[in-house]
């Protein structure tokens, strides 16, 4: 077993040609340091042409973007590599494919996505993707269903709880999404006239209720192994091909939140699009948006619904009027999670491109209000929304 | 550390005086086996007087009563005596106290009771303990709090809950539970002119779909600690005074599985006496029956309010409108497994002598019949309960 050392290019390469699996293994010659993260090095090995041909990820020992005061434990890496090829089983055509990777070394060869392009990225140049939201409806039900109790041996469920136990990293969201943006804490940032709106969060007692029974549903609904990081720049989308990325967020957690996390960061684009585009450009994309979520719910719902009917393992677990009355609840679930994924991304610290990137002041702290209401309003509403059409309404309403 | 064998009484004497940790352990001179359970032998230490002064207690590595052909995981006695140490480090008045134990021989040494009863044989006998139902209440409150997510650290909850994965004895309660009396199963058990009621909930479409949504629960609602097993056998009563014994069930489950369990056992009891006692005499014990319902739930709900408002150490569970909302979920988990007792217990294998004692056959049976038409109006009922009032007024129109 090798001992952790952080990589330099050089040592990227010669891992990258020993571990890749490949008869020409010696063509990889170069290698691009490329992440964009906060907590890895990723190299882009590249060969004679200069074509990338594998990513070499590797995790540092703290997080990178504030430095090693806040160090971050290296397992995060066995732990991403373990929920990639677990998701992957179950929905390769949807999860980047892991070639090797090692837990001591904490580095993951992988293959190389560079032909697709950042979800994140080409919704905020307003380019749209028809099969996209159908595609992640399909990772979701197909990642979820079958890592849950409709589909996993109660014993090896309770194994796989085990295995994916991921203190560090839920500690970050715990703290993230469902404490900083509700009180004053100086990883907070937003833009200082939103203060008496962001003030309001920390008062409103329903909110502060709905807020406190969705971190007690993250800290103790193990019902999935969720992914746990689901948001645009996550995902590599192209012409008909979708990939997940960056699971070192994984452990066993209540559905919704990755349902709720990939609509949310659907609808930070949806929010920011008034400043990102020119305004009839901008309504049609908000128009798309809306139906990307409708989308994304409808094909979740719809294929693990189908997956209930001919693979539940459980005999309780598949009498047929349980499966629907689970997918309220992950519904109510993914909406208030939604919620606090728009406030935490506005309010908190990790904010992103289709906000932060709108170049005019009043017009991206009008989009940053304009996400804090909807996500206020989605979490106060989530117990109460039956239908996703009904949902669809009342980001009409609020957003 | 010693292999695993079978003790015989010699043996238990000899490892009762070597981990008893008295001075005068050369007392301990004679074994009273005394295990009237499925799964374990029971050794009542006795010194020359013939007064028992300790209790050794062993795993077999089968269940006891059905023999080799079931076997069982050795674990579960280091997961009892691990979760009686948990729970007595919060409520040591309450909970049996382990001397010594050792996973490996899979035997503990713990406090002799034999001063005090079998709580269930004595509401058998229509004797009446009017301090227990608080301190039940009491139990549930501080041991299923002091394990919760509003007590521990979460990365000390994550620890705690992979320390008491428990997969070998949940699975028996996911069989009795939740699956065998809603089917045809040889292990089912109940008097054959109530098969056309017991036929009833295996087609009942809303009954079907609510112990599923209770399996399923059970299966990933890693709330709290739970004893997993807290009937009226499990608890020793005496004069104000109430002590929890055999916890091998201990696992992270959801909080109302204990509540509902025990409230479970006192509505046994309720609906048995009417076979058990002399009509005027029968009355009066179902009044203090429905009494000591209310007061389990009341001080169980007042002492974990109590204890929420004064300890919660989470930053988010700890607003104030957040414990009261949670409790609204934990009643109406604790009646839907309520339900779920009473059906096992009289559809399923394990029976409760409440029940089986009645000797009039006709009565025996009215009696069971109306446990199970309880324990199903209580399931459909659950969800829809929000107050303890509410509760006793539904056992009052259904029992």
């Amino acid at each position: 077993m090798a001992q952790y050392r952080t990589f330099t290019a050089a040592d990227a390469i010669q891992y990258a040609r020993q571990h890749v699996g490949w008869d020409d293994a010696s063509a990889l010659v170069d290698a691009q340091e490329v992440g964009d993260g906060n907590l890895n090095l990723v190299f882009r090995i590249v060969d004679h042409q200069g074509v990338s041909r594998v990513v070499v990820k590797q995790a540092l020992p703290y997080v990178r973007c504030v430095g090693e005061s806040w160090p971050l434990t290296l397992d995060r890496a066995r732990l991403e590599a373990e929920t990639l090829r677990a998701h992957s089983q179950h929905c390769a055509e949807h999860t980047v494919k892991i070639l090797h990777h090692d837990p001591q070394l904490a580095v993951m060869v992988m293959e190389d996505l560079s032909s697709l392009h950042i979800w994140r990225r080409e919704l905020v140049q307003g380019r749209y993707y028809p099969q996209a939201a159908a595609q992640l409806g399909h990772y979701l039900a197909h990642t979820l269903f079958h890592t849950s109790d409709f589909w996993l041996h109660p014993h090896e469920k309770k194994a796989q709880v085990v295995r994916f136990i991921n203190p560090e990293m839920c500690e970050i969201t715990e703290d993230l999404f469902f404490n900083d943006p509700y009180q004053k804490h100086q990883r907070n940032r937003y833009p200082s006239e939103l203060e008496d709106t962001v003030a309001l969060l920390r008062n409103d007692d329903q909110l502060r209720t709905a807020v406190a029974a969705l971190k007690h549903r993250f800290f103790s609904q193990a019902e999935a192994l969720l992914h746990g990081d689901l948001h645009s720049g996550s995902i590599f989308i192209g012409e008909g091909q979708l990939k997940v990325i960056d699971a070192e967020f994984g452990f066993y957690g209540p559905i919704g939140f990755d349902v709720g996390t990939a609509i949310g960061n659907l609808l930070l684009n949806y929010c920011g699009l008034a400043g990102l585009l020119p305004p009839r450009e901008a309504a049609e994309a908000r128009e798309l948006r809306l139906q990307d979520v409708k989308i994304v719910w409808r094909q979740f719902e719809h294929q693990f619904l189908t997956l209930a009917v001919e693979k539940t393992n459980d005999d309780a677990l598949a009498w047929s009027g349980y499966a629907p009355l689970f997918l309220q609840k992950v519904l109510a679930d993914a909406i208030g999670y939604c919620g606090t994924e728009l406030i935490r991304r506005t309010v908190g610290m990790a904010h992103v491109a289709d906000l932060d990137t709108i170049r005019d002041d009043a017009m991206r702290s009008a989009c940053i209000a304009q996400a804090i209401h909807l996500g206020k309003a989605l979490i106060l509403a989530a117990p109460h929304v039956a239908h996703v059409n009904d949902f669809i309404a009342r980001i009409r309403q609020y957003g």
